[in-house]
């Protein structure tokens, strides 16, 4: 594995090689029996494509739209904390890498880079990623801080009311080390206040709706009921996914939950996807299904463990290469030329 | 193996080291090819859940009623013979484990603790389970005792009219042990007399209710049909159960038999379910399929034999914990919000 | 595996380990890439089985009628020639075992032992298997001979028009020994004339009808539409067969052709069944499906090859408890209470 | 395996005998995940055959019409380039091969053996393979010369607008070797200008039928809709392709895709299908489904590589053999009787 990686599974075996074990399994582990991180991706590989052929691809045209803004490829980065443990200079890296690609990195609260280290050191486009731990009051400043610091908008992860058992992470009993401690809560909680809040209710995206000018994503819905909730109280964007298979085991694979939504929605929100992500033709397909975007997570974090800054704009140029050619063998040249009939159950 | 189980799975490693290999595979031990043993979890691993958000989950009340009484959680201890054999303790020490938890036990016929041994030991709930070996006046007698013991309810296993091939215990040849006589029978029946009864009918049902206040439990349903007639004799509640796979092998998974009985049944009866159940999330899925409760046996076994009452305990509350946190990221905050939509094949 | 077998996958143990390997293989293996050897096991497995509760099983009743004889229970022996390379005494001991346990032996038109030796050894109820080998002289001897002895029906193997590609046995070169030779067609053909006859057709069946009293059985049927045309010849049964994965490889497992065949016949002719017969349970859920009884081929040969006469008697043995413990679980006494409500995909 | 090969994969392991790595993995390896790879081979095994009983099938016939010529079964000979690396002997010997058997050789754009060698070498027919590399006056002259040397058709590649991800070749940086050289170009391209047409469309097509008085062939075609448009646009014959799962992976299997493109064209061009082909029954499938013939790669170049034009020819004699038979046990004694019936998913 010493050779250039050709995909993302080569970068994760770099990773592999420089991380201690609990951090490797912290960041691929999943919940339970991993039963969702499994079906994440095998949901993916059951999905067939129907190329078309005979198209003008000789240009072919990478570029979304996301709420508004123009990102490279159709591929944010997924909020994830803790990054300072995986390579030293963490969400720095992960951030500057995608203000040099052209996408959006968003933000966890449980960075361990603050909001305005982060917007100090990349201008390209952020989201600010929101657990309400410590309740309005704190969720409030947070929210402030990054609407101050230029971030564009909010995504309210609300697939997390509770702690979930990470069996490996039990297992592994990781040490205790400064550079995990969440920055962006000194001084509004101790590190040892910092927990779930399991009482956020549709009420509490009401509020955040309220308090600020920057659009709201909901992350973590897999029910259309859900979705169309989401429509009713306004909000811009959700994002399908089950926390990559980290909370509730057994949850329904994101992809295979996707056209239900997306059917359900009917545009009047958009639509973005994480879960199991790992080549140019799984971004196809949730595009295909109907996805505005997709979010990778594991997927730059081997990049940022193998090779900081640079580890991750090797994994968003491959994947961005590999959606190049996914789009021109399939007979789009764009975006908006990949529909539905490009992919069968 | 040798830290704290973080799950089911570990527990019944630790009973394995603890174990001679022929008590092992009695307990974990399918008929024939153990397709069903297999297919019992097979099938739970196959539903997908559809988790719903913004819920308020900051309390999770597991408690539910099963005929009547309420239990802290919806998991009854399912009946199991020979449990001396497993810990010296037996079912003495299952039986207190579950009035400390807060649930019922089942005692076996076959058990090696008698039923008045385990009114005396413990005071929480408990059902009386019953092979009607030795015809009408062993039972009848068997029934008046448990009565007078203060047993809430009798479940007749309806899925045992002849011993089936346990090839395992076949080729081990289980040494004989004194403390696996049956105590119940004591009296009654010599050790050599004990067999199944391949020849009770519906009408030994009915005589059964006629000699007890106590309500019928039918364990070892499968069949829309026979629930339908369950219900026709006036029967209290009905066990979804392929004998944990130790039965007829090839018999359906309970899970997958489950929707079709409560469809028929249409809550005219309460519609336990059993086999295969070792995860939190198992025990959301059942009751999203419309079982009042499950029952564990395997599960609860392995905790009594890897530690007696206090592994039995340890299970239990693993088991609440990983249901709890299932409620809670599912946005189900009591037992009674756990719908049909939660779950999909 | 030197203990007592309790399943036929023992008495396979058994056998294998006595003989050379060519003959394991030329008994076990399938054509080509033996898809359809696994088929059918795996068809099998995939069923599973509804079973009544709380019918009176107390007497078990295993005999059943095929072709208007009582056998003890619906399990033919199956054509299979060169069974004196399995077991000195070859077909004779497979008959003697299957007079002995009630039921048919089918002895193959290539079988070392001859039509008549077998009728001396043994006066059970015989079929006589033809393969159209020397056209219609040679048949019209050989059935000749097999009425004169006393056999009740004869057996036309309808799927081997051509030798099949059993890749094992291409591999494994068989030696030619000279208790292989067919006894049937000596004074008939030499050794060397001996080959498959592809021009076979309706016509030749009309005709074989025409020289016999006995009744006509086609073995090798998976069509519904040439189930039609057996029973539009006046044939009397059919057996569903693809000759157990040995001549058309991708040929549809017989358990999953059973049903649109039972369909089509409307009990206007037998159906019989052979492939992938292992247990009691697959009797009960061929019969489940509409099959009057199976036949079972490698299964007894496997007793042969283990023990000669009391190895096959002790695969009868073992499949009629099986069977009885089955149907006693399944709650039918008789073979008349299978039904389809029994069996589901 | 050092015997006589009794199938295909026996000719593969000879070949991986005498192959480097780097040229077995060429020929064996499909892109990236090759999932499309295995998703070929597999779908042609989930189909299941119904053989017809008791028709004539001493006399086989497997000759069919392509394109109006007569073949000696419905087995091409696919384009695929470098064959000199895989065979000193290259093209010369497969086109060699296919003439003495009496069926179709397709020689590649990217052949080592030009388009005039191959005609000087063998007068069977032949097809002549074409990429537009390098635009129209490339391809034109590379037309007229295909059709001076006596080509009979024009198959041109419609799933290759890009190189695609091959990891094993990229892994295995294959040396480059003077003998690999694509020849056709010569004169027309350097070796550095050879590389994919990305700008090719239907207007393109149309250009080429009218040049050219050879019948052209689309290979490459997975959907109804692209095979409705190439009946529109005059085409005589397409090849249901996807590379052999070299170009988009997650393409859906040809087998799977073929059954929509029958019915969509309804004969009004001839449907052909590539592919995981690799046995008598595949090609019977292929036929059953609705395809004209089929197209072998890998199964022949492994010929070439164990044993040059007799390796070829061996692996169309096996082939033919095993669909011989597979006709004849298949009740088919032409390829006519060869309908849907029978075949089922």
């Amino acid at each position: 594995v010493s050779a250039k990686p050709c995909n993302v599974d080569d970068v994760e075996a770099l990773a592999r090689e420089k991380l201690p074990q609990w951090v490797y399994d912290f960041i691929a582990g999943g919940t339970e029996d991993e039963l969702t991180l499994r079906a994440n991706r095998d949901a993916f590989q059951r999905l067939v494509l129907l190329p078309r052929v005979l198209i003008d691809v000789g240009h072919i045209d990478t570029t979304t739209d996301v709420l508004g803004h123009v990102l490279r490829m159709p591929v944010l980065l997924a909020p994830a904390g803790s990054q300072r443990v995986m390579h030293p200079e963490g969400e720095i890296a992960s951030a500057r890498s995608a203000a040099d690609f052209g996408t959006v990195f968003t933000l966890s609260s449980t960075a361990t880079s603050s909001i305005e280290e982060v917007a100090e050191a990349s201008n390209g486009p952020k989201w600010f990623q929101l657990y309400m731990i410590g309740g309005r009051p704190v969720a409030e400043r947070l929210v402030q801080r990054a609407e101050e610091a230029g971030y564009q908008a909010v995504c309210l992860t609300v697939d997390s009311a509770r702690h979930s058992k990470r069996e490996r992470d039990i297992r592994n009993q990781p040490p205790f080390q400064a550079e995990m401690a969440p920055r962006n809560f000194e001084g509004l909680l101790d590190y040892s206040q910092i927990a779930h809040n399991a009482r956020v209710t549709w009420e509490d995206v009401d509020w955040l709706c309220s308090i600020t000018s920057m659009p709201i994503v909901l992350k973590g819905i897999v029910r259309p009921d859900d979705a169309l909730r989401a429509v009713e109280h306004g909000i811009r964007g959700i994002v399908v996914s089950n926390h990559g298979g980290r909370q509730l085991d057994g949850t329904i694979a994101t992809i295979d939950a996707l056209p239900d939504i997306v059917g359900a929605v009917n545009g009047r929100t958009e639509v973005l996807l994480d879960g199991g992500v790992r080549r140019g033709t799984d971004i196809l397909k949730a595009l295909a299904l109907g996805a505005q975007a997709v979010l990778v997570g594991r997927a730059y974090l081997w990049g940022l463990a193998a090779a900081g800054q640079h580890g991750v704009s090797d994994v968003l140029e491959l994947l961005r290469y590999e959606l190049e050619i996914a789009m021109a063998l399939a007979g789009c040249p764009t975006i908006a030329d990949i529909d539905a009939s490009m992919v069968r159950r």
